[in-house]
């Protein structure tokens, strides 16, 4: 009998499930509609009896436990608390749920702090106990492991780099607050610098002929790729950005790597050059060369279900 | 028989050491003059006899360990690297040599770290898992505790708040970079502060007619203690940029309690109530209202030794 886990992804539209090996291979996989869910019970009814489905499909394993990687996911407490893209409203016992249809371990972690255990047991970050990941996408998110475990503090929240104050006074920020690292570091933030390069810079470039709110990440790396002043500008700055937040986060937890992951993190040249010198430059003087900054080694595709799965492994092996 | 650690604090100038029991009461206590010994094996003789002496000189005591608390002390090697304010230069394997004299548990780590471990054993954050403790003097100290253990990160050297840069590009650092959080908040921080405002506003006050080179944080607390405006905005900047290091640190590590120590946290009402306000008013808003911000439970003059102390109790348990 092989041993696997079930790792499950909940997002706002698709909620994916596979059955992971202790290697990290993906012994199977589905997945079902959130959205069709509005009540949280039928959504656990439905995905519990797909995964016992997807289990019974395959000869010769053994189900261990759950892990899932949700938004708004306390570890603590097993629970998805007040979840801006989720239907469920209030204070979801998520995992209690679940345990009920299948009795056996269950933990809930949210999608970036899922993401460094999957770097932990399956991907970069196998023999280090100090480590950071970060997630730079619509926005950006952290998972934080310090001794080999990860941080999740007082409140179970901790870990929220995005949100990290790095120019009083700055950007307005979603939170409501300004100058936070995610409104220059995300993708949303690369189309905020493009904006505000075209109205510093004069350079001609391809992007002054799209209008603002069809401006993506990915459009600009593709003309950075080709050589655009202004796009090259904005990963340049992007990256002065993120440096300064790895700097920053150093002088906490003094990290043997930062690894980079999601959809900014694909511009690796353009990216991840520019953050190794603006660390390199600016980090202080003590940690300097010390921080490795990396990609993720776990691929993007397989990356939410990995780590939910990853989380199910290590609270076995307590 | 009493059970006893030798807490020793080595400073520049002196190096104090104390016989501490279990619940933190100091035995006995003596200090030597740190700069009578430019040799380190010197140094070493003269406080392990004199450690023995102290021992000695008490009746049904047994010691069972010693801490060290010194500046540029890296706990996983149990050296002073590369220190500034100490004669011996390069990297000085303190705890070996001091173990070769006395053959007992030795563990060293720096003050501000020695004092969170204080904090956490005999102060005010014995229940707590994840705290901070700040110490404002001449520099600006951290020391950060996660899920019971102090971090130290891959170098040995996490923890170090103070090399935050908080203000992209802001006051010139004795580390060489622009912007540090203790070019802020630490005493000469306080007094760069208040020659900025004497710039910056008009009102009459006391501190016109003191050259900058005479201005202490004392002198200006008690000013504003007094009333005066600007010895008042003064604190307030300070509690602001505080304010600022604590609301990122939260993003880090979600702790319980911060806990301020050293000259600066001694002003009490003038400092702790406007960083109460600053934190409150612009913290993320999932951390509201879960950080205590304390002053120390230790007493200022023992905390050295009884931080020494108690990282060799907490040794000496696991």
């Amino acid at each position: 009998m092989k041993e696997v886990v079930a790792g499950v992804d909940i997002g706002g539209t698709n909620t994916v499930f596979g059955l992971v090996d202790r290697n990290g291979s993906i012994v199977a996989e589905n997945r079902i509609n959130t959205t069709s869910y509005p009540e949280v019970e039928d959504f656990v009814s439905v995905l519990t009896t797909s995964i016992l489905k997807l289990a019974s499909g395959v000869i010769n394993i053994e189900l261990k436990g759950v892990g899932v990687g949700a938004p708004d996911a306390n570890y603590h407490k097993g629970t998805i608390e007040l979840a801006t893209n989720l239907a469920w409203k209030g204070i979801v016992p998520l995992a209690s749920l679940i345990k009920e249809k299948i009795n056996l371990p269950v933990a809930i972690t949210n999608d970036a702090k899922a993401a460094a255990i999957g770097e932990m047991i399956f991907g970069g970050a196998k023999n280090m106990k100090d480590f950071i990941i970060l997630t730079l996408g619509t926005g950006m998110g952290s998972g934080i492991v310090v001794n080999g475990e990860l941080v999740y503090g007082y409140t179970g929240f901790a870990g929220e780099l995005g949100q990290t104050i790095v120019v009083p006074g700055g950007r307005a920020c979603g939170c409501g607050r300004q100058g936070c690292l995610e409104t220059y570091v995300s993708a949303p933030g690369l189309v905020r610098t493009v904006l505000y390069l075209l109205s510093d810079m004069k350079e001609e470039s391809l992007l002054r002929r799209i209008a603002p709110s069809g401006l993506t990440a990915k459009l600009i790396a593709e003309e950075a790729e080709k050589g655009d002043i202004i796009a090259l500008k904005a990963f340049d700055y992007t990256a002065e950005m993120l440096g300064l937040g790895i700097i920053n986060a150093a002088t906490f937890s003094s990290p043997e790597a930062v690894f980079l992951f999601g959809g900014l993190a694909q511009a690796e040249d353009i990216l991840f050059n520019p953050v190794r010198k603006y660390v390199d430059q600016h980090i202080y003087p003590i940690y300097k060369g010390t921080i490795k900054i990396l990609p993720s080694a776990i691929p993007e595709n397989n990356a939410p279900v990995l780590g939910a799965a990853a989380l199910a492994w290590k609270e076995l092996s307590k």
